[in-house]
C-alpha cells in the first residue's frame, strides 16, 4: 500500500508515467497518435460530436466501452436555442483542460503535491468577421486571456515553474498559439 | 404561420438573422463579444469547465439559466480514467461544430435547404512533444483532416460553395489555422 500511495501523486500514477516515457524514448514510433471526432448536424445551431476510438502506441486503442457525446449550440442572440456550449466556448474549454492536465502531470513528475488548480479564460471576438459583415476583422478570437490560480505543497516559485513548463508542453496551447494546417474535403450531393 | 415557416430554414430564423446583420452593420460596436470558461481541477486528468455568461451586443448576456458543465479526461494509455473526452478531442469537436453551424447558417442565408451535414475529423500527433521526451517534434497536432458529407436540395456545385464560404467565415477554423495570441497569468501559493 505505501508503495502504491507513493507512486500516485495528484491522482497520477508516476511509476506508470515514467515507464511510459522510458518506453517512448526507446521506441519513438509508439508516440504516433491520432485522435478523432465524428459530427452530425441535428437542427439549426445544434450538432453533436461522438468521440471514441483513437490510434495510439502502434495500434487502434479499444479501451473505451462507450463514446463521448458532445452537443454544441448557440445562445439566442446568435440564433440558437442553447443546445450546448458554442464552438468557441468549447475551444476555450479545450485550452483550459489541456493546460490544467499538463500542470497536474508536470507537478506529479516533479514531486509537487497540488491542492487546487483553477482557471478562468476569456476570448474576445468581433463577430462582424464570422457573420460576414466585415473583411476588416478576423473571424476568430483576437486574443485569449488565461488566469490560473494554483496552490500546492511547494514554494510559490516552484509552482510558477510547473505552470511555465506546462505552458511549454501543452498540446492545445501549441495548436491555438501557433496554428495547425487543416485539410478540408467535401463530398456533396 | 406560412410567414414563420418561410422565414425558418435549416432551423435558423432567417428574418432574425438578416435583422441582426443589419443592426450590426449600423452599429458595429454591438459586434464586440467575449466568451468565457471557468475550469477546476478535480483529480488526475479529470477537470471540469463551467460555461455560462458572456458579453454580447453592448452588455452582459443573461439569457442562459444554467451553466454548461464539460468534463475532460484522458484514456488509460495517457494515465487517465476516461472521465471525459481529452482536450485535443474537444478541440476537434470545437472545429467540427463551428464549421457545421457556419455551413447551416450560410445555407439558410442563401436559401439552400440542407438534409444532412456529417463530418469526420482526425488530428495527428507525435506525443513525444507534449510528454517532454523530444524537442524535435511539436506539442500539438501536426495536421488536422476534415471530411464533410453534405446533402441538400441544391446542385452539388451550390453545396460546395456553401462549404467554401463557411470555411472562409468559421471562427474556430480561423483560430486553429492561423493561431491566436494567448496571455497567461498565474497566481500561485
Amino acid at each position: 500500500m505505501s508503495t502504491v500511495s507513493e507512486s500516485i501523486r495528484n491522482g497520477v500514477d508516476t511509476d506508470r508515467m515514467f515507464a511510459t516515457l522510458d518506453l517512448i524514448k526507446e521506441q519513438p514510433e509508439l508516440a504516433r497518435f491520432q485522435f478523432r471526432a465524428s459530427n452530425r448536424w441535428i437542427e439549426g445551431a445544434h450538432n453533436r460530436s461522438t468521440i471514441k476510438g483513437f490510434y495510439a502506441a502502434g495500434g487502434e486503442d479499444t479501451s473505451r466501452d462507450e463514446a463521448f457525446a458532445l452537443d454544441a449550440g448557440e445562445p439566442a442572440i446568435l440564433l440558437g436555442t442553447d443546445t450546448g456550449a458554442n464552438p468557441a466556448e468549447y475551444l476555450l474549454h479545450a485550452l483550459a483542460a489541456c493546460l490544467t492536465t499538463t500542470i497536474v502531470y508536470v507537478a506529479a513528475a516533479r514531486k509537487v503535491k497540488l491542492t487546487s488548480v483553477e482557471s478562468t479564460l476569456t476570448g474576445d471576438m468581433d463577430v462582424r468577421g464570422a457573420l460576414g459583415v466585415s473583411d476588416e476583422v478576423r473571424n476568430g478570437f483576437e486574443r485569449i486571456g488565461v488566469a490560473f490560480r494554483v496552490s500546492g505543497e511547494a514554494p510559490e516559485e516552484k509552482l510558477r515553474e510547473v505552470v511555465e513548463r506546462a505552458k511549454a508542453r501543452s498540446a492545445v496551447y501549441d495548436i491555438i498559439t501557433n496554428g495547425v494546417p487543416v485539410a478540408l474535403e467535401v463530398t456533396a450531393g
